[in-house]
């Protein structure tokens, strides 16, 4: 084991112990901020770049808007700014000046602004501005921003004050048609999480107490972290007519009247890293997934004589050209020579923390087989971790090689999340029971099945849920889509002839 | 015309038109920002992507760090304080609240926090903590973030509150190595700029009361707009150890001594798009180099008879396909086909104003003969902006269109800017005369040389340079890299044996 801490003894631990050592990102001098280091921010720019496309083909067009909302914006939605006032960042200032040889703030503002918590606000002002007529619909935009909640406990990825994400906004003529919308981004997100990011999720619909503050619905997906807790990755809410009448986008519709649009917003963050982190890295460190990887492939020299060095790098050179016709998911594979002045050993390690899929190293016994030893991060320590095989068959099955990789950290993950789902929970008794225990590390062999963490089972639907579900420290993550229709016992409150579906879970 | 303002009768309002007209971007709500519009958007992506692959050929890697910078990190550096202090959004309270029924801040930050104007205070505190040893060094970061200044006169993409910007930050074990870094990105501004942005631009450096706060030495790329203004580009400074000394970023060096790192930043902003619309619009609208074009040709179906659409969109599919074999500029060719229910001519006339390089009209006629139309927006309105020419000449000569486009526009721009930098004015007399005209629009002919913006010529080097150049509403824009040696009276002061050649001009 690398990490000081594993799974395990202290989760929390861990999860911090495999940022560091993969230095994806550390906390700021600048309170409850991140920064995101090259290797953490790598990661996002190839989820960036996935998400990015897949909204593209969609339609949707980037767009940029100002990071301040004047405070009065989030007078006119009252759920909205319920929902966020408790965790705003206030400019209130323009400038700064001495008083007593200290710095202060000078000039205060007209209006206080908002940095934006999200931008339904301020982007419903310009659709107001943009939208006049049926034609002018839908209009579908996203941008790529960095957003500021106030978070009172921060932890890296997970919940930092600022952090960075997408947040699409499209607006539509009618409610069906902004539904449907609502339900494309969510399979967006649920297509790009299990076959970009390796991450299994549920899907289904948030309970009224859950929704986006201003919403009418709000849609999830929602990943199973290794100590069987819960993390929401990527939600889309349908927001009805109600942003749409706080900032009057109305059109006049095909039959000359005037109405309301519907409008609907959509987001993933980097929080999703802290989901991969969480579903896919081990005791020795990170794993990244390989289409997500900055780098799929290391190659490390290997020099035992300082003579050898120029035969070394032409191999590794040769090794690159012939890697570099392939093209693993249709894109151009993603290669990192490492010449750092370093040891070798120190290097494989660092790149093992680091969770590079493929690493070899290459020395003067590679050379005169014409061979390469490849090491898997997925199989580290295991036999099958470590081949030695010829240039032209490592070459040539690269592509497959890093499928291989991908498929199977998602195939794992997925193992996990159905394997601990409980559905045999059906009184509130049980189900009181169950979650009294503290959830630990799921272990990968399941023998103990107290370690099961989500349970699947009925819901009333009662309107005191919330008081009750923070009692027992859980959560109801989802509605599921797939509604069995049964009838059975409200696991949370005992009602009898509960119809509705949910999962519970503890949750990040 | 198209535009209700054209060059000559009035030059701002022209810039204000070209922008609404192109549909790039429009002034927000929130005071002083922007938003910023998908074809405004799309152009800044692809300059981005340019530059960020240049920045990853010289070995930079990007980072982010957080927007909010404690209040006390400006106290470390006395000019850096001064040089923004007048500018800066203050963040000091967390939440808002009720109070008569008005939203409120409430709970004031113990420290206030500075939404970044330049982010060297922050990241140096982060280099604090990743540089120990001569071994770590280099550090090349770099990243890709909005910031704020608080201008007190925007306007879109000059200068605006908030901006998108990049900004490269590096540390060193020696100065010289830290000075070779910042010439190097330097020209690789010079390099993007010539050859991506088809701006030809001026290389120098800023004299002492033009540098950036904080800065030993700053160099620049100046551009010239069609107002015979001149727009700063980029900057790349030498920070000295300066940064280093304020934020104790230091390192044991291979003596075993420690000492301080010398530092550089450089940074190009949305700022560039400005200079682009200046440098290229034109009265019908923008013009856009094909190498930042969101896309390069636009296909706009002509369907006179709704029996033939079938036939049309089947055509121009063909044409789509046989273009997509070509990689102009050795990348994906970029091709929209624009099928919204809105007349052809409306669709041709809206796409010559957003400056898409080559607009074809596809309908019947085209069919029959397998040819195309061809619109260069570039030539329009001449007898060879329009052609009409097989499919397969127009495929197979799309490369070389789009690269004669491209080196077309930076020709005109360079002819520009060589023919309107005058170095006959020898005296102060002459020099003050000169700048008491006011500078009208650049007719392209040259034909009144009373136009000539900018002014090469001595200066003396005099500390009160400042003053003076106010009085005369004009700047110093950089000190050359090209000095002559020779001596002369200084244009500013009138001081004879005056050795410092500078490009004196109006400024953005």
């Amino acid at each position: 084991m690398t990490l000081r801490n594993n799974r395990e003894t202290n989760y929390p631990e861990w999860y911090q112990n495999v940022i560091n050592a993969a230095d994806m990102a550390e906390n700021s001098s600048s309170p409850g901020c991140m920064v995101i280091k090259p290797w953490g921010y790598g990661i996002w720019e190839k989820i960036r770049d996935i998400f990015d496309k897949k909204f593209r083909e969609t339609g949707h067009e980037n767009c940029y808007f100002p990071m301040f909302i004047p405070l009065s914006f989030f007078q006119k939605e009252a759920d909205h700014v319920e929902g966020f006032a408790k965790e705003m960042a206030v400019v209130t200032h323009s400038r700064l000046g001495q008083e007593n040889g200290k710095l202060v703030p000078l000039s205060p503002l007209d209006e206080p602004l908002i940095v934006r918590p999200t931008s339904e606000t301020i982007i419903a002002d310009s659709f107001s501005k943009w939208i006049q007529s049926y034609r002018d619909l839908p209009v579908l935009i996203n941008q790529w921003a960095n957003v500021v909640r106030w978070e009172m406990r921060p932890r890296l990825f997970l919940r930092t004050r600022e952090f960075l994400w997408q947040e699409g906004h499209t607006a539509h003529a009618t409610a069906k048609e902004a539904e449907q919308e609502t339900l494309q981004m969510l399979e967006v997100y649920r297509d790009v999480a299990e076959n970009a990011l390796a991450l299994p999720v549920l899907i289904g619909r948030k309970p009224e107490h859950e929704k986006f503050p201003g919403a009418v619905n709000t849609y999830c997906i929602e990943a199973m972290m290794q100590d069987g807790k819960a993390l929401q990755a990527g939600t889309s809410h349908f927001l009805g007519q109600n942003f749409a009448k706080s900032a009057n986008i109305s059109f006049i519709n095909q039959n000359g009247k005037s109405e309301y649009a519907y409008t609907t917003s959509w987001g993933v963050s980097t929080r999703l890293i802290g989901g991969i982190i969480m579903t896919h890295a081990d005791d020795e460190g990170m794993v990244v997934p390989p289409k997500i990887a900055p780098y799929q492939i290391i190659l490390i020299p290997v020099i035992k004589n300082d003579a050898d060095y120029e035969k070394i790098m032409n191999y590794i050179t040769m090794v690159q050209t012939s890697l570099n016709k392939h093209t693993p998911f249709n894109e151009s594979i993603r290669i990192k020579i490492d010449t750092r002045n370093k040891s070798s050993v120190d290097k494989f390690w660092e790149w093992t923390r680091k969770g590079a899929p493929i690493i070899c190293e290459i020395g003067m016994r590679d050379i005169d087989g014409a061979k390469v030893m490849v090491k898997e991060r997925l199989k580290l320590n295991t036999p099958e971790g470590k081949e030695i095989i010829s240039l032209d068959e490592f070459s040539s099955g690269i592509e497959k090689r890093l499928e291989n990789i991908q498929q199977e950290m998602y195939l794992r993950a997925k193992k996990r999340l159905d394997e601990n789902i409980r559905t045999d929970i059906k009184t509130h008794e049980e189900f009181n029971n169950y979650f009294s225990k503290t959830n630990r590390y799921l272990k990968e062999d399941n023998s103990d099945d107290k370690n099961v963490a989500f349970v699947r089972g009925k819901w009333s639907g009662d309107p005191n849920s919330e008081e009750l579900l923070k009692n027992l420290k859980i959560t109801i993550r989802c509605i599921p889509f797939d509604q069995s229709g049964t009838k059975g016992e409200c696991l949370l409150t005992g009602a009898k002839d509960a119809t509705i579906d949910v999962i519970y879970a503890r949750t990040y």
